[in-house]
């Protein structure tokens, strides 16, 4: 909630963005960093189990960066993203994207603060993901179905997976992208554009669990 | 101790195998029971949030299997595999498959009572993620780097996979598959075959943690 607030005051929309490990998280921040970086300043929170291999690529990319490590742990947790804050400082109105520990489990049951959860899944992973791991795709504000250029090389209906994600989240919007081509990534900044407008005009209102 | 110790007496080799979600490790089990059913009896316990999807797919294969559904739980416990092992009872030295839920995280940290923990990683997840997630790997017996028939539309180098692999476990056994061409898996049966051999002429230890 301390999160939430902090965020809301500045009008920082901030993302939780979770997937398997392998999704393409990265890369799709890499490219959403060049490709929307102009609009607004764009900050990111990194969490792995080790390494800082992403933040690199992150700060390559053009945006600020803090990586968390996690060690065993499965998911980032509330208190490890008020820390990193104070080491990132986001500026007002900026987008802070939360990219999770790559886990399709933990994540969905920890609420970090963030405006919304973006979850990513990929064609290669099957299209019964939304079925095998339903709290996290419940849990979803936006569903980014990535690696859409592989789709002739595997076997991934594009509709039959939209229908799974529906049955575990009804009203649940669904975009197919891919962050390596750039296919899709369009509808992608115009979903941030509008939800960072929704924030900038809403008064803060505390969630309750 | 007490799911080793059964295991141990009826000479079956328990294979606790993990990986992310969609890294195909129920297609690598329908391969496997067709190609190397003949030689011996597979059982296999799957394990997953939600569904019966995965059972239901391996009896469709030819082998029998227990669905153990772990809910918001992010990997199977010695308990559940001790409650499946009643519900399946497998045939003294047969190979069994405990299929873990999709997850490089959680699973690192249980001890089913496995000969071995085998990992599984699909080309399409990027080859940094022994790194990533150093804990799984460091415990697996074996790594199977698997989907090798999309190297061609992928960022993946095999060598440098291997590299981070053994950076994290020096003697790990690695070995490139396609589950769904077939490439590689005769490679990975001649694995389980020298593994049931090493078991069969064991004197039973039990392990100290």
């Amino acid at each position: 909630d301390e999160n939430r607030q902090w965020l809301a005051e500045q009008a920082i929309l901030a993302l939780n963005v979770t997937s398997s490990p392998g999704a393409g998280k990265t890369t799709l921040l890499e490219r959403t960093i060049r490709g929307l970086g102009a609009d607004r300043p764009i900050a990111v929170i990194e969490g792995d189990q080790e390494t800082l291999l992403d933040a690199e690529r992150i700060r390559a990319a053009g945006a600020r960066a803090v990586q968390v490590n996690t060690g065993a742990g499965c998911h980032l947790d509330a208190d490890m993203v008020h820390r990193a804050l104070h080491a990132l400082n986001p500026e007002p109105q900026s987008v802070l994207f939360i990219e999770n520990v790559g886990n399709l489990v933990c994540p969905a049951l920890f609420d970090l603060g963030e405006h919304s959860k973006v979850v990513v899944i990929s064609v290669t992973e099957g299209q019964d993901k939304p079925l095998k791991y339903p709290h996290m795709f419940a849990a979803a504000g936006l569903v980014l179905i990535n690696k859409i250029d592989l789709i002739p090389y595997v076997n991934f209906d594009l509709e039959t997976c939209f229908g799974y994600a529906r049955s575990v989240n009804p009203g649940v919007e669904i975009l197919p992208v891919s962050a390596t081509s750039g296919d899709g990534v369009d509808a992608w900044y115009d979903w941030i554009r509008t939800e960072s407008g929704v924030l900038a005009n809403a008064s803060y209102v505390p969630k309750t669990r």
